[in-house]
């Protein structure tokens, strides 16, 4: 789609926190081949869950300031469909 | 808190789920290093997000049917707060 | 399925977050008929949702805490069902 | 902030949506009044908070196909500070 990425100026932070997160799911595996309590194991997963969400609200702001902002700067019918692909995006994350 | 956890039957399964989900994360972290359209990557987080919920309410159905069961049998004054901490573990799961 | 409900004893202040919900609800309408912000009518569409969720996370708490431990404590084959069926609706819960 | 909502052209079905769970919720109410069972209760919760979401979801993306599309084609720091609310706006229905 595009060579440069909206999220361009801060994939070194996303790629941190991507790794973070990892660590956190890989985590959970340890606890749970431990038999940890499952409410810990629970407490942990909503921990990754937010953290994941976070990284995806993060990665949309960016998306908007950069892409959907191009896009419309440009104008053409490429506009309307990045602002409907943006919100198709933001229905998934809702849901998940 | 108890030497078998809720999961005890399963855990082969619960164990193999989040290894596709800590591959799903590293997935992401590949994404980003080859700048992947903004878009994908959301969907993607959106993917593992959902996975991680379904692993989480999996867990939780596990541990009403054995750990808050188990704690209502033998019923006491720990019946009461395992279940309130089972509905607690719910209200993080529903916020994240 | 019972005739008394597991939010029996806190039935009146289920039903008052309910009013408050729907005059949540009355007052969206209200703020859309007058042209309000977006953004506005989406803030308080997060705090109706949230309103929601709460008032579904303390009624399943109930259920647990009464429903399902009469359930388990009766044993048989209804102690499994309510479970499963307990474990449906935290399911619905986390995916709306 | 702006006399033309982004959600003017859509406002007779936005509206019209919002009666509806308005509707859910006094549903709701009456359900508890006549004592459901707390199952039944919590899916119809699970179905008025979906229909919030979508709801939700529906006016954003009217509001970043008219309101934020308008204040990046205007440019200035507007367009900046917009986007950013809309960001926000995500965080709070991701969250809710």
């Amino acid at each position: 789609m595009s060579a440069t990425p909206g999220y361009h100026d801060t994939k070194d932070d996303l790629l941190k926190r991507l790794r973070r997160v990892e660590g956190q799911v890989r985590g959970l595996h340890r606890m749970v081949e431990e038999d940890a309590y499952c409410i810990d194991v629970l407490t942990q997963i909503s921990a990754a869950t937010k953290a994941l969400q976070a990284v995806a609200t993060g990665l949309l702001e960016q998306h908007l300031h950069h892409c959907v902002a191009a896009a419309i700067e440009s104008g053409g019918p490429d506009a309307h469909s990045t602002i409907t692909e943006a919100a198709e995006a933001v229905r998934r994350l809702v849901r998940s």
